[in-house]
């Protein structure tokens, strides 16, 4: 096998649950480990490409337990970045953290009936709590029969039942509220179908848990906290999203109405980056959670909760990297500037790394994150594919000739595109590149989603934009949960939801031909 | 029931789990929910207090499910503080974080024996992944027989098993190491006796997992995390600790050293504040983890772990506490000042406000969490009590008069001292009596230490120290577990550790009179 004119040798390393590979490259008779280059591409297989760019771009891993992955410290260091926005959002929007258990007994995880079936059918249950040596086999261990349960414990799929149960002690009298708390935490569901970040048994998310004296002040809780994940996703993420309303069909377990925000993938397929749910009194009731108003009545409190989880990783990573591998946003990318010394001897490394020192400092103090990659171990070359593979936003190299002309050479990840700029001032560059980059991302991918938002009015229309085109279809719709539930049947295609502000049009629905008072947004989703 | 003079009417509500308490005083007519003013007193019952503080402190609550607690907001931001101190601590000493599962399938949980062994009969097991509705009752759920899984689940106890799986596949050649790794997690043991934040069935927690080329290099590192963990507590949570190596009676399940941290609480009693690890190759050897070394050798790797909890929020409330509440050292108080204005009407409110917005902007550009309360339910002797029982470190209370004159009135959590101060420059004066709040925790705690420290020659001695005064007792012990274990069943005080840097000098056994090279630190312990 031949890439690039050098003698390439592949191996392959059979693990446990997949294949991972590395290329060897041989270049004047040393030999490269280079990894990235044999990506599948976006045309060849797209859930391949996505597979491969998250874990041979050190995102994450599949581990020994089925359908659970292992987040590897790049791809925590980006959930760090976001986890770390949001939660400063969610403070200035008044929220507190708490943490609440992990499991929830059953009997109350069955007392909000609707939550309880939507979610029963892919609960974790622990039913033991000690093991014991197994006398049929020396060293192992068996399950102690006698350590069972009286009452099973759910691994939380998510937590309205344990802190609902708790809010009833909490809350009192109108005082003590907004009771407005948010929670980081894991949680399993136990898919049967799973892909890393965006279906996994077990995720990490945060889920914002609020409580309100009026139904009005929770309507406007939810709306707030979709706009603020709507401000996250587009302004960090660089990801347009639309804010609508799901259909009864679509809505959380237990909610009354649920708010989201939709956003489109390069393959034409919708995911859900967030959702918010206005609950009603439907915890409350289940949980027996009154409050004393002011004018001295027992009052049921009125309920949202909101979340986004590790799946926004796997929106990211599809929403704008290529098939040269991940393309990372500047504002919540571990490593912004990635600066490669390419030199022959230590004097030139000595004499490139000490005038390179300033730079990293300039950059530290605009506060950008910078990684000087100076290890003699690895070639600049593979240097460069790696951090491409990586996605990071800006590469700065630096030669030794370079350094005599006082110039470096400024790749950007997102165009590819090179430039050779002065090294005096360089850090004012790069802190204005990224802000151009950032931009440019979201310009992008708001160009592709307009480009793939299409409007139909027949229904040879609608199956053909799916199937050719994809994206978002916007359609008439007859209003009626069996029309919705015939066209997904047949088509595979959702409600993703009805924006917020929706233009107001009458007209007839795609499939049945019935009147429709508005158009909704279709399409195939993750 | 009177109390200072005012009538006083106590309120019982019982809880699920518990009984609360508040209580109402009335002040001029006016009837005030006072917290704090009734709680146990260390003297009357040393554990009570410590429940008292930790439930009306609003660090922590009981829950529905059995020995595990909710983290309360002030709880959980006290928390979030020294999380991210360790976390700056961690990544400067050059770890990275990454996220493992939750589960750990049986097979792979028994690989490593000593440790599988050591925690075996704390397991919470995962057996069924599924609910279904009853059939013989309506809106009840049941697990569902045909959703068991065919490997049980066990919820990690410590993820030594599930990372040293991974490992395997991250590591092949020594550019590979050291692998330097930390996970913030929550993990689950299953005790028969908890009590709040010091021994719940599901805690949170950091678990630094390391591999490493040698076992020089490994110690080195489990020394050096021992020392970030002593670093941390004394400098930010202002508790001196003794640095050792436990006895291989009490080493951690696995491991060839057992490093820790042991602090003194204010009952005489220890409490082991934090472990460090020297794994030797137990976990490469059980889960085959090796590397091709430079020699060109296939070596099994080293391992270290290291792991602090949410039980050194235990270790601090029974630290510094005291009769009226918390008293939290300011590097992590989550509200470092606490501002009451005292003010009759709109006019005197604005007025004192207005200035006092100066003052919280001076602190807040010094980086000072400061909380401004002005809220009209309560009253100023309300808030003093409430943010007493809360330990803020310093309160700063402003009248219409102290604005005339130009003064206002600074107290002191820890000796409850008040000073009338200027106005004029008054922030300075905080941040200077923040830090020396924080060092008078530390050196009171260090001579509560000191005093508490005993070296005793006799057995008669050894028991009425630890009868009478308690604190470590520093004995000479002839170093078989036999006679550890004989002191422990005698006395209940159990070999804390071999503190580092041990000054050498024969003596002869406290109980056994055999020869002993050094002595060891004894005590009763949490």
């Amino acid at each position: 096998m031949r890439l690039n004119g050098y003698a390439v040798y592949v191996t392959f390393a059979v693990h446990s649950k997949f294949q991972q590979f590395a290329v060897k490259q041989t270049i004047k008779g040393q030999e490269f480990l280079i990894m990235g280059k044999e990506l599948t591409t976006r045309a060849q297989d797209y859930a391949q490409w996505y597979n491969d760019l998250v874990i041979k771009g050190g995102l994450a891993d599949y581990s020994a337990v089925r359908g659970c992955m292992v987040i590897k410290p790049y791809g925590f260091a980006l959930w760090e970045n976001m986890r770390d926005v949001l939660d400063r959002m969610f403070k200035d929007t008044g929220h507190q953290n708490a943490y609440f258990p992990l499991f929830v007994p059953k009997s109350l995880f069955e007392a909000e009936e609707k939550n309880a079936e939507g979610f029963a059918k892919e609960c974790a249950v622990v039913t033991h709590y000690r093991l014991k040596s197994d006398p049929s086999a020396k060293g192992k261990l068996m399950v102690d029969p006698e350590a069972k349960l009286e009452e099973e414990l759910v691994v939380r799929p998510t937590s309205e039942a344990i802190i609902w149960n708790t809010y009833r002690d909490w809350i009192q009298s109108y005082r003590d509220l907004p009771l407005l708390i948010n929670q980081w935490a894991n949680v399993v569901r136990w898919e049967m179908r799973t892909r890393l970040f965006l279906r996994t048994a077990e995720f990490l998310w945060q889920e914002g848990h609020t409580a309100h004296a009026t139904a009005e002040e929770a309507v406007s809780e939810t709306v707030q906290m979709l706009d603020v994940y709507a401000t996250f996703v587009e302004e960090y993420m660089a990801l347009p999203v639309v804010r609508g309303v799901k259909t009864p069909g679509e809505r959380f377990a237990g909610a009354e109405d649920t708010y989201c925000i939709e956003a489109l993938m390069q393959d034409g397929k919708a995911l859900q980056a967030g959702t918010s749910h206005f609950l009603g009194q439907n915890f409350a009731k289940a949980f027996e959670v009154k409050y004393l108003s002011k004018e001295n009545k027992q009052e049921y409190v009125w309920a949202t909760s909101w979340g986004v989880s590790t799946r926004l990783i796997g929106a990211l990573v599809m929403a704008h990297s290529d098939d040269e591998g991940l393309v990372l946003p500047p504002r919540i990318a571990p490593v912004q500037v990635v600066i490669v010394p390419i030199f022959k001897g230590d004097e030139q490394k000595a004499k490139i790394g000490s005038r390179v020192e300033q730079v990293i400092q300039e950059l530290k103090s605009k506060g950008i994150r910078v990684k000087y990659d100076d290890n003699d171990n690895n070639r600049p070359g593979w240097k460069f594919a790696e951090y491409e593979l990586k996605g990071v936003p800006v590469r700065m190299a630096i030669g030794a000739r370079d350094l005599e002309a006082g110039v470096v050479e400024i790749a950007r990840r997102d165009t590819k595109e090179k430039a050779t700029v002065p090294l005096e001032g360089v850090s004012g560059y790069i802190e204005t590149l990224l802000g151009t980059i950032q931009g440019n991302l979201f310009n992008r991918a708001r160009l592709y989603r307009e480009e793939h938002t299409t409007e139909v009015a027949t229904w040879d229309e609608f199956v053909s934009v799916l199937d050719d085109k994809g994206g978002f279809v916007s359609a008439h719709w007859d209003g009626t949960p069996e029309t919705e539930e015939a066209i997904k049947e047949k088509t595979k295609a959702t409600i993703r939801c009805i924006p917020l502000n929706n233009k107001q049009e009458t007209g007839k629905c795609v499939l049945t031909g019935k009147p429709s008072p508005q158009r909704v947004l279709f399409a195939r989703a993750y």
